[in-house]
Protein backbone atom coordinates (compact mmCIF):
# COMPACT_ATOMS: atom_id res chain seq x y z
CA UNK A 1 0.00 0.00 0.00
CA UNK A 2 1.31 3.09 -1.27
CA UNK A 3 1.57 6.31 1.42
CA UNK A 4 -1.28 8.48 1.30
CA UNK A 5 -0.51 11.07 3.47
CA UNK A 6 -0.41 14.65 2.70
CA UNK A 7 2.00 17.44 5.10
CA UNK A 8 0.48 20.78 5.78
CA UNK A 9 3.17 23.19 4.19
CA UNK A 10 1.64 26.53 5.27
CA UNK A 11 -2.05 27.07 6.54
CA UNK A 12 -4.20 30.32 5.93
CA UNK A 13 -7.37 30.93 7.90
CA UNK A 14 -9.50 32.61 5.10
CA UNK A 15 -12.59 32.68 7.24
CA UNK A 16 -13.90 32.60 11.36
CA UNK A 17 -17.54 32.00 10.92
CA UNK A 18 -20.62 31.64 13.42
CA UNK A 19 -21.47 28.21 12.33
CA UNK A 20 -18.12 27.34 9.78
CA UNK A 21 -14.24 28.39 9.33
CA UNK A 22 -12.89 28.03 6.10
CA UNK A 23 -9.18 27.30 5.77
CA UNK A 24 -6.68 27.14 2.86
CA UNK A 25 -3.57 24.96 3.14
CA UNK A 26 -0.41 24.05 0.76
CA UNK A 27 0.45 20.42 1.67
CA UNK A 28 3.12 17.77 0.21
CA UNK A 29 1.54 15.16 -1.81
CA UNK A 30 3.08 11.79 -1.95
CA UNK A 31 4.45 12.16 -4.88
CA UNK A 32 6.73 15.15 -2.98
CA UNK A 33 4.74 17.90 -5.48
CA UNK A 34 2.75 20.47 -4.29
CA UNK A 35 -0.91 20.42 -4.13
CA UNK A 36 -3.51 23.20 -2.69
CA UNK A 37 -6.61 21.80 0.02
CA UNK A 38 -9.49 23.93 0.61
CA UNK A 39 -10.75 22.94 4.01
CA UNK A 40 -14.41 24.10 5.53
CA UNK A 41 -14.36 23.35 9.55
CA UNK A 42 -17.58 22.46 11.04
CA UNK A 43 -18.12 21.62 14.75
CA UNK A 44 -20.48 18.49 13.92
CA UNK A 45 -24.25 17.85 13.60
CA UNK A 46 -26.57 15.49 14.96
CA UNK A 47 -29.49 14.18 12.64
CA UNK A 48 -32.83 11.58 14.11
CA UNK A 49 -34.56 9.23 12.88
CA UNK A 50 -37.92 9.40 15.18
CA UNK A 51 -40.67 7.27 14.76
CA UNK A 52 -44.29 7.07 16.13
CA UNK A 53 -46.27 4.41 17.31
CA UNK A 54 -48.42 4.99 14.03
CA UNK A 55 -44.74 3.89 11.96
CA UNK A 56 -44.70 7.79 10.56
CA UNK A 57 -41.23 9.32 10.57
CA UNK A 58 -40.79 12.93 12.35
CA UNK A 59 -39.40 14.88 9.93
CA UNK A 60 -39.10 18.66 9.51
CA UNK A 61 -39.58 21.18 6.03
CA UNK A 62 -36.81 24.02 6.48
CA UNK A 63 -35.95 26.99 4.27
CA UNK A 64 -32.19 26.15 3.28
CA UNK A 65 -30.51 29.40 2.17
CA UNK A 66 -27.79 27.49 0.71
CA UNK A 67 -29.96 26.11 -1.84
CA UNK A 68 -32.58 28.62 -1.53
CA UNK A 69 -35.40 26.36 -0.95
CA UNK A 70 -37.45 24.83 1.58
CA UNK A 71 -36.40 20.58 2.17
CA UNK A 72 -38.03 17.72 3.89
CA UNK A 73 -35.02 16.62 6.14
CA UNK A 74 -35.53 14.30 9.51
CA UNK A 75 -34.44 17.06 12.82
CA UNK A 76 -31.10 17.67 12.84
CA UNK A 77 -28.68 20.47 14.16
CA UNK A 78 -25.11 21.36 14.89
CA UNK A 79 -23.36 20.56 17.98
CA UNK A 80 -22.67 23.42 20.60
CA UNK A 81 -19.08 23.70 21.90
CA UNK A 82 -18.29 20.22 24.13
CA UNK A 83 -21.88 19.05 23.76
CA UNK A 84 -22.17 15.45 24.04
CA UNK A 85 -24.00 14.33 20.73
CA UNK A 86 -26.72 11.96 22.34
CA UNK A 87 -27.54 15.28 24.73
CA UNK A 88 -27.77 17.32 21.74
CA UNK A 89 -30.03 14.98 19.64
CA UNK A 90 -32.36 15.18 22.54
CA UNK A 91 -32.14 18.71 22.57
CA UNK A 92 -32.74 19.01 18.62
CA UNK A 93 -35.68 17.05 18.61
CA UNK A 94 -37.82 18.43 21.23
CA UNK A 95 -37.07 21.87 19.94
CA UNK A 96 -37.67 21.11 16.22
CA UNK A 97 -40.87 18.70 16.71
CA UNK A 98 -41.61 19.24 20.66
CA UNK A 99 -41.40 15.22 20.99
CA UNK A 100 -38.99 13.87 24.26
CA UNK A 101 -38.54 10.18 24.40
CA UNK A 102 -37.91 7.40 26.58
CA UNK A 103 -34.55 5.80 24.49
CA UNK A 104 -32.62 6.85 21.75
CA UNK A 105 -29.49 5.00 20.34
CA UNK A 106 -26.81 5.62 17.91
CA UNK A 107 -26.80 4.13 14.68
CA UNK A 108 -23.75 5.51 13.14
CA UNK A 109 -21.67 8.59 11.88
CA UNK A 110 -20.83 9.97 8.94
CA UNK A 111 -18.68 12.67 7.46
CA UNK A 112 -21.07 13.84 5.11
CA UNK A 113 -18.63 15.81 2.61
CA UNK A 114 -14.83 14.66 3.27
CA UNK A 115 -13.64 16.39 0.35
CA UNK A 116 -13.49 19.46 1.37
CA UNK A 117 -15.65 19.39 5.12
CA UNK A 118 -14.96 18.27 8.55
CA UNK A 119 -18.45 17.82 9.17
CA UNK A 120 -19.40 14.96 10.90
CA UNK A 121 -23.20 13.97 11.76
CA UNK A 122 -24.19 11.45 14.24
CA UNK A 123 -27.55 9.32 13.59
CA UNK A 124 -29.83 8.37 16.05
CA UNK A 125 -32.58 5.81 16.54
CA UNK A 126 -36.06 6.58 18.90
CA UNK A 127 -39.24 5.18 18.32
CA UNK A 128 -40.19 5.61 22.18
CA UNK A 129 -41.41 9.35 21.33
CA UNK A 130 -43.70 11.28 24.40
CA UNK A 131 -45.62 14.74 23.03
CA UNK A 132 -44.51 17.12 25.19
CA UNK A 133 -46.14 20.26 23.24
CA UNK A 134 -45.43 22.92 20.61
CA UNK A 135 -41.81 23.16 18.83
CA UNK A 136 -39.04 25.25 20.38
CA UNK A 137 -37.02 26.78 17.80
CA UNK A 138 -33.84 28.84 17.93
CA UNK A 139 -34.68 32.86 17.12
CA UNK A 140 -33.50 32.45 13.82
CA UNK A 141 -34.74 28.95 12.81
CA UNK A 142 -38.34 28.40 11.13
CA UNK A 143 -39.96 25.13 10.41
CA UNK A 144 -42.91 22.93 9.80
CA UNK A 145 -43.02 19.73 11.57
CA UNK A 146 -44.45 16.85 9.78
CA UNK A 147 -45.42 13.09 10.05
CA UNK A 148 -44.57 10.71 6.90
CA UNK A 149 -45.00 6.38 6.34
CA UNK A 150 -41.94 4.67 5.30
CA UNK A 151 -43.84 4.18 1.65
CA UNK A 152 -44.36 7.97 1.68
CA UNK A 153 -41.33 8.65 2.33
CA UNK A 154 -39.58 6.28 -0.04
CA UNK A 155 -41.77 7.67 -2.83
CA UNK A 156 -40.58 11.40 -1.93
CA UNK A 157 -36.76 10.41 -1.87
CA UNK A 158 -37.92 9.21 -5.91
CA UNK A 159 -39.42 12.15 -6.36
CA UNK A 160 -36.68 14.25 -5.05
CA UNK A 161 -39.15 15.49 -2.27
CA UNK A 162 -36.71 14.34 0.06
CA UNK A 163 -33.40 15.15 -1.50
CA UNK A 164 -30.91 15.34 1.47
CA UNK A 165 -28.61 12.31 2.57
CA UNK A 166 -29.16 11.87 5.77
CA UNK A 167 -33.22 11.75 5.33
CA UNK A 168 -32.33 9.53 2.27
CA UNK A 169 -30.63 7.28 4.67
CA UNK A 170 -32.69 7.37 7.20
CA UNK A 171 -35.34 5.83 5.13
CA UNK A 172 -34.00 3.64 3.59
CA UNK A 173 -32.60 2.30 7.37
CA UNK A 174 -35.96 1.81 8.26
CA UNK A 175 -36.97 -0.25 4.83
CA UNK A 176 -33.77 -2.66 5.75
CA UNK A 177 -35.60 -2.86 9.31
CA UNK A 178 -39.17 -3.65 7.62
CA UNK A 179 -37.29 -6.10 5.13
CA UNK A 180 -35.05 -7.33 8.13
CA UNK A 181 -38.66 -7.71 10.20
CA UNK A 182 -37.14 -6.11 12.91
CA UNK B 1 -48.12 26.37 6.51
CA UNK B 2 -45.66 28.96 7.21
CA UNK B 3 -43.78 30.92 4.52
CA UNK B 4 -40.23 30.03 5.27
CA UNK B 5 -38.00 32.00 2.84
CA UNK B 6 -35.03 33.55 3.78
CA UNK B 7 -34.98 36.68 1.41
CA UNK B 8 -31.40 37.77 0.97
CA UNK B 9 -30.69 41.38 1.82
CA UNK B 10 -26.63 41.43 1.16
CA UNK B 11 -24.45 39.12 -0.28
CA UNK B 12 -20.46 38.99 0.29
CA UNK B 13 -18.13 37.04 -1.21
CA UNK B 14 -15.21 35.73 1.31
CA UNK B 15 -13.67 33.20 -1.17
CA UNK B 16 -13.31 32.13 -4.67
CA UNK B 17 -11.68 28.51 -4.72
CA UNK B 18 -10.40 26.16 -6.83
CA UNK B 19 -13.55 23.87 -5.33
CA UNK B 20 -15.28 26.05 -3.23
CA UNK B 21 -16.38 29.71 -2.50
CA UNK B 22 -17.51 31.12 0.38
CA UNK B 23 -20.25 33.63 0.79
CA UNK B 24 -22.07 35.73 3.77
CA UNK B 25 -25.33 36.81 3.31
CA UNK B 26 -27.58 39.12 5.28
CA UNK B 27 -30.96 37.55 5.03
CA UNK B 28 -34.62 38.54 6.19
CA UNK B 29 -36.20 35.91 8.52
CA UNK B 30 -39.68 35.04 8.54
CA UNK B 31 -40.03 36.82 11.58
CA UNK B 32 -39.13 40.25 9.50
CA UNK B 33 -35.74 39.96 11.77
CA UNK B 34 -32.06 39.88 10.53
CA UNK B 35 -29.75 36.99 10.04
CA UNK B 36 -26.60 35.58 8.89
CA UNK B 37 -25.89 32.98 6.60
CA UNK B 38 -22.55 31.32 5.61
CA UNK B 39 -22.71 29.46 2.24
CA UNK B 40 -20.47 27.08 0.40
CA UNK B 41 -20.82 27.25 -3.09
CA UNK B 42 -19.50 23.55 -4.55
CA UNK B 43 -20.31 22.23 -8.48
CA UNK B 44 -21.44 19.14 -7.18
CA UNK B 45 -20.81 15.69 -7.22
CA UNK B 46 -20.66 12.18 -8.36
CA UNK B 47 -20.16 8.40 -6.44
CA UNK B 48 -20.56 5.32 -7.71
CA UNK B 49 -21.73 1.83 -6.67
CA UNK B 50 -19.89 -0.24 -8.76
CA UNK B 51 -20.16 -3.69 -8.24
CA UNK B 52 -18.19 -7.18 -9.45
CA UNK B 53 -18.94 -10.15 -10.91
CA UNK B 54 -18.00 -12.24 -7.45
CA UNK B 55 -20.56 -9.29 -5.67
CA UNK B 56 -17.65 -7.22 -4.49
CA UNK B 57 -18.16 -3.40 -3.86
CA UNK B 58 -15.07 -1.37 -5.75
CA UNK B 59 -13.59 1.28 -3.36
CA UNK B 60 -10.75 3.44 -2.75
CA UNK B 61 -8.57 4.41 0.35
CA UNK B 62 -8.04 8.18 0.06
CA UNK B 63 -6.39 10.83 2.21
CA UNK B 64 -8.63 13.23 3.14
CA UNK B 65 -6.98 16.48 4.21
CA UNK B 66 -9.95 18.25 6.05
CA UNK B 67 -10.09 15.06 8.35
CA UNK B 68 -6.18 14.05 8.81
CA UNK B 69 -6.92 10.80 7.59
CA UNK B 70 -7.16 7.79 5.12
CA UNK B 71 -11.03 6.88 4.99
CA UNK B 72 -12.29 3.86 2.53
CA UNK B 73 -15.24 5.31 0.06
CA UNK B 74 -16.91 4.52 -3.03
CA UNK B 75 -15.62 6.35 -6.33
CA UNK B 76 -16.31 9.78 -6.34
CA UNK B 77 -15.33 13.02 -7.58
CA UNK B 78 -16.28 16.39 -8.46
CA UNK B 79 -18.56 17.83 -11.41
CA UNK B 80 -16.40 20.02 -13.89
CA UNK B 81 -18.28 22.85 -15.20
CA UNK B 82 -20.80 21.79 -17.41
CA UNK B 83 -19.81 18.35 -17.61
CA UNK B 84 -23.15 15.54 -17.59
CA UNK B 85 -22.97 13.76 -13.99
CA UNK B 86 -23.34 10.30 -15.76
CA UNK B 87 -20.52 10.97 -17.91
CA UNK B 88 -18.79 12.08 -14.72
CA UNK B 89 -19.35 8.97 -13.16
CA UNK B 90 -18.24 6.81 -15.83
CA UNK B 91 -14.98 8.98 -16.17
CA UNK B 92 -13.95 9.15 -12.68
CA UNK B 93 -14.80 5.31 -12.53
CA UNK B 94 -12.40 4.65 -15.07
CA UNK B 95 -9.57 7.12 -13.26
CA UNK B 96 -10.23 5.65 -9.80
CA UNK B 97 -10.25 2.57 -10.85
CA UNK B 98 -9.61 1.37 -13.94
CA UNK B 99 -12.88 -0.06 -14.49
CA UNK B 100 -15.33 0.86 -17.31
CA UNK B 101 -18.61 -0.92 -17.70
CA UNK B 102 -21.49 -1.39 -19.69
CA UNK B 103 -24.21 -0.12 -18.27
CA UNK B 104 -24.72 2.66 -15.90
CA UNK B 105 -27.84 4.13 -14.05
CA UNK B 106 -28.79 6.51 -11.58
CA UNK B 107 -30.29 5.67 -7.95
CA UNK B 108 -30.68 9.37 -6.87
CA UNK B 109 -28.86 12.47 -5.84
CA UNK B 110 -28.52 14.21 -2.53
CA UNK B 111 -27.96 17.22 -0.92
CA UNK B 112 -24.71 16.52 1.63
CA UNK B 113 -24.96 19.35 3.71
CA UNK B 114 -27.94 21.35 2.95
CA UNK B 115 -27.27 23.63 6.44
CA UNK B 116 -24.02 25.46 5.25
CA UNK B 117 -23.44 24.19 1.58
CA UNK B 118 -25.23 23.25 -1.99
CA UNK B 119 -23.04 20.22 -2.89
CA UNK B 120 -25.28 17.80 -4.91
CA UNK B 121 -23.77 14.21 -4.81
CA UNK B 122 -25.43 12.19 -8.36
CA UNK B 123 -25.28 8.32 -7.00
CA UNK B 124 -24.68 6.15 -10.09
CA UNK B 125 -25.12 2.01 -10.27
CA UNK B 126 -23.74 -0.23 -12.02
CA UNK B 127 -22.83 -4.14 -12.18
CA UNK B 128 -21.44 -4.79 -15.18
CA UNK B 129 -17.99 -3.60 -15.06
CA UNK B 130 -15.44 -4.21 -18.28
CA UNK B 131 -11.96 -4.19 -16.56
CA UNK B 132 -9.23 -1.91 -18.67
CA UNK B 133 -6.17 -1.10 -16.78
CA UNK B 134 -4.82 0.67 -14.18
CA UNK B 135 -5.48 3.56 -12.69
CA UNK B 136 -5.55 7.23 -14.07
CA UNK B 137 -5.84 9.75 -11.28
CA UNK B 138 -5.42 13.11 -11.90
CA UNK B 139 -2.00 15.07 -10.90
CA UNK B 140 -2.80 16.10 -7.55
CA UNK B 141 -4.95 12.51 -6.43
CA UNK B 142 -3.52 9.32 -5.05
CA UNK B 143 -5.27 6.09 -3.99
CA UNK B 144 -5.80 3.06 -3.20
CA UNK B 145 -8.24 0.60 -5.49
CA UNK B 146 -10.44 -2.22 -3.07
CA UNK B 147 -12.86 -4.78 -3.79
CA UNK B 148 -15.20 -5.21 -0.53
CA UNK B 149 -18.16 -7.60 -0.18
CA UNK B 150 -21.37 -6.44 1.38
CA UNK B 151 -20.63 -8.31 4.34
CA UNK B 152 -17.40 -6.84 4.89
CA UNK B 153 -18.36 -3.51 4.28
CA UNK B 154 -21.08 -3.99 6.73
CA UNK B 155 -18.95 -4.66 9.20
CA UNK B 156 -16.79 -2.09 8.13
CA UNK B 157 -19.28 0.66 8.75
CA UNK B 158 -20.06 -0.80 12.15
CA UNK B 159 -16.33 -0.31 13.47
CA UNK B 160 -16.51 3.25 11.19
CA UNK B 161 -13.68 1.83 9.15
CA UNK B 162 -16.21 3.18 6.61
CA UNK B 163 -17.13 6.33 8.28
CA UNK B 164 -17.95 8.34 4.88
CA UNK B 165 -22.39 8.86 4.37
CA UNK B 166 -22.55 7.99 0.38
CA UNK B 167 -20.09 4.87 1.21
CA UNK B 168 -22.35 3.95 4.09
CA UNK B 169 -25.41 4.47 1.58
CA UNK B 170 -23.82 2.53 -0.87
CA UNK B 171 -23.28 -0.58 1.59
CA UNK B 172 -26.87 -0.50 2.90
CA UNK B 173 -28.27 -0.33 -0.67
CA UNK B 174 -26.61 -3.28 -1.47
CA UNK B 175 -27.89 -5.01 1.48
CA UNK B 176 -31.76 -3.95 0.96
CA UNK B 177 -31.77 -4.94 -2.43
CA UNK B 178 -30.49 -8.36 -1.09
CA UNK B 179 -33.57 -8.37 1.46
CA UNK B 180 -35.49 -7.77 -1.20
CA UNK B 181 -33.87 -10.88 -3.43
CA UNK B 182 -32.74 -8.26 -6.24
Amino acid sequence: MENLTEKTITKEQIYNGKIIDLYVEEVELPNKKIGKREIVKHPGAVAILAVTDEGKILMVEQFRKPLEKTIIEIPAGKLEKGEDPLECAKRELLEETGYSCEKMEPIGSFYTSPGFADELIHLFFTDSLIKKGAQMTDEDEFLNAMEISVDEARQMVKDERIHDAKTAYGVMYMELARAAGR
